[in-house]
């Protein structure tokens, strides 16, 4: 690498599979790794695009098709509890994003649960300031954060601001109605101070919104213990709902009952079967639902969530910030220091400090144009990271299933393509 | 029947055993029934609630978790075709409506899309005339339908006036953005006449936005040909998709370009992995997507799509008619007319005439509070309907699938339950 991002752990290597075997044989969390559908000739390091097919869901899936669809039918919205899924599996979510009962629906994409938020949001800040008109918006967001920012903004009659996170204590104020933020930066990988940006929010009368789509099922989030007012994440990246699975909603429990979402349907009527023209809102959770739950889907989540049984978020961290301060140094150690036999450099995008890094890490290449040829062939030598325009080179690390001998296969496999070695 | 609801072909039934039979032997539709998972021992009339399982949906789903998500992971998003299966989803769902190509895409829920639907329509309505300023919205729709115009309405700055359908064309003028109805009626299975509401809001210079939640899959809709504005429907009910399977929109080819979604987001980018701060709305059907597609819910529906192969929608109309006469036929004949050994009578609110009628029968129970124990009853006997407060029994008539056998079946035991038979 060329520059000196290597943190305080960053120790120089001396044999690098020997100390990740010594790594694995050391790992409490190396069990899980047989739940999941694996194959030895790939390292996957895109589990925060697409985590990996936890084994229990096939067999759950096809029970959902050919039993509970295919002969229950229309009972099994009772019988077979289809239709409080999206509680019953949010529940599944809450303990990991430290969240106390009753505050997280499963229902929708990331996108419309961001819609639902910043409105919800902006009603409540209004509720006691009417001239709150202002959405502070990270300005690196993932894109569909500030689209839907934008149309939040238009929608209610507020204007956006976009300015980065550690930007937001001085420019929050009595004009703003909520904030919204991504936990954990989705192309550096960047970790957000959630507790310091929640509290600067509050302290100036606004609402805190967080984007957890990177970081849900990475490291220990504490919803509740910072006064997170709403949340919103994915459920494919480390929590392996599978492709496209429906994302979160967790509003506090304080704020539920005057959370009024911008869309009320049937599914989150205080009673859905009365069939009533006039919409009554649900209490708790249920209040975040929509139309008809995606079963099929929830059914996979459902029983992808079930691999954390057991498991401590706390663990899970300690994991992975193992594993990419290990990536870090094995980086350091294979990938040549200057421009090397294809004429690429990287350096590492991810901030070293631990406090300042998810579960994942970003390289930004030099030149830039070289970052996607280099992914394409790091992909045909079986490591599968993913690029992200312009340059990176993202590597994301599931403490489940990713072992520190993938990590250190990775790396090799960088510092080959990029040294030119066939 | 205690009063006189039978059409014109009501002819009294002598042998109805037998006659069904007959019409089975005549239906060219009677082979696609052997392409759904049945069970001889049950006559299921809930279609129109959710349809029942494709048989060729269990392999499909088994190879899109086993081998897309769990083998190729991350790969399948191009190699597997996912990235673009919301566009051509709706290409399959597109004929059944009467919709050309490019203009129907699947994606999130019935109730999401009805937001997106209705917000789009008031921007149109706008640029030409902005003091447009009100939804005229069926009285009787389907609930989400209303809260979610109400919703639309509030972050438009509109109001909403609920009215009969055939009220609209009176009620439809200069102040009117939109008017959002229900193809058939989800209660009574009443039919609406589509072109002449669509031309009336035209007249109006007003929008015209139809929920065919409850026509797609059961009847010809022709959208394109009678000018609809926007339509929304979902593809669990006689679309057979499954459980809370996602739903559709349509948006007019001429007014894509124009077409301002309150939920853009990065699936509905021009460039989405550009992951640009801007929005540039995509060209096309795609323009309704919003969030990453729920891959497992839409293969499922993918599959089950595949049923439709070779099949005219006017065939199966035609089925459909000859069913819901053929039930009508059957309940006049075996029900007893007038309070029975149970004291219940039975009348049916849907329209005898054809052109007014959908794919199902709501008969209302008198009195209102034994509709429940009576369908209970149904099922129980392996009748399966469902119950609508207050007092409607449903039975829902999928042409794919029901037989004039199942239709004979069905009166008959209902008979015997209404009749106090054991």
């Amino acid at each position: 690498m060329s520059d000196g991002t290597l943190g305080p752990e960053g120790a120089a290597l001396s044999d690098g599979a020997q100390e990740a075997l010594q790594l694995d044989a050391a790992d409490p969390l190396a069990h899980l790794r047989e739940l999941f559908v694996l194959d030895p000739g790939t390292v996957y390091l895109d589990g925060n695009s697409l985590g990996a097919l936890p084994k229990a869901v096939e067999g759950r899936l096809a029970d959902v098709v050919s039993r509970e669809w295919g002969q229950l039918r229309i009972r099994s919205w009772e019988e077979s509890g289809w239709w409080t899924m999206p509680e019953r599996v949010g529940e599944r979510v809450a303990p990991l994003i430290g969240a106390g009962p009753g505050q997280v629906v499963v229902s929708d994409s990331t996108s419309v649960n961001i819609l639902k938020a910043l409105i919800g949001a902006v009603r409540l800040a209004r509720r006691d300031a009417p001239a709150r008109g202002e959405l502070l918006v990270d300005e690196a967001t993932f894109p569909t954060d500030g689209y839907i920012a934008e149309s939040a903004a238009r929608l209610t009659g507020c204007t956006v601001r976009a300015l980065a996170p550690e930007q937001v204590p001085g420019a929050v104020g009595p004009r703003t109605a909520a904030v919204l933020l991504n936990h954990v930066d989705y192309r550096t990988g960047a970790l957000r101070d959630l507790p310091a940006l929640t509290a600067a929010a509050h302290d100036a009368g606004a609402l805190a919104v967080w984007d957890l789509c990177h970081s849900a099922g990475a490291l220990p989030v504490e919803a509740d213990a910072h006064g997170v007012d709403f949340a919103v994440g994915c459920t494919y990246k480390f929590l392996n709902g599978g492709p496209g699975a429906p994302a979160f909603l967790y509003v506090r429990s304080g704020l539920q009952e005057r959370f009024d979402s911008p869309l009320p349907g049937w599914n989150s009527h205080a009673d859905p079967f009365a069939m009533a023209p006039d919409y009554r809102p649900a209490a708790g959770a249920a209040r975040g639902r929509v139309g008809t739950p995606d079963i099929l889907s929830m059914a996979a989540l459902e029983a992808a969530l079930a691999v954390w049984e057991g498991v401590r978020i706390e663990d899970v961290r300690a994991k992975s910030l193992a594993l990419t301060d290990f990536f870090l140094r094995c980086v350091a150690a294979y990938v040549p220091n200057g421009p090397a036999g294809t004429g690429v450099s990287v350096r590492s995008l991810t901030p070293a400090e631990h406090a300042l890094r998810g579960s994942q890490i970003a390289l930004l290449c030099d030149p830039a144009e070289q970052a996607e040829p280099v992914m394409k062939e790091l992909i045909a030598r079986g490591v599968v990271g993913d690029f992200r325009r312009p340059g990176v080179l993202r590597f994301g690390f599931t403490p489940l299933y990713t072992s520190f001998q993938d990590v250190e296969r990775a790396a090799r496999v960088l510092g080959e393509v990029i040294g030119g070695a066939r």
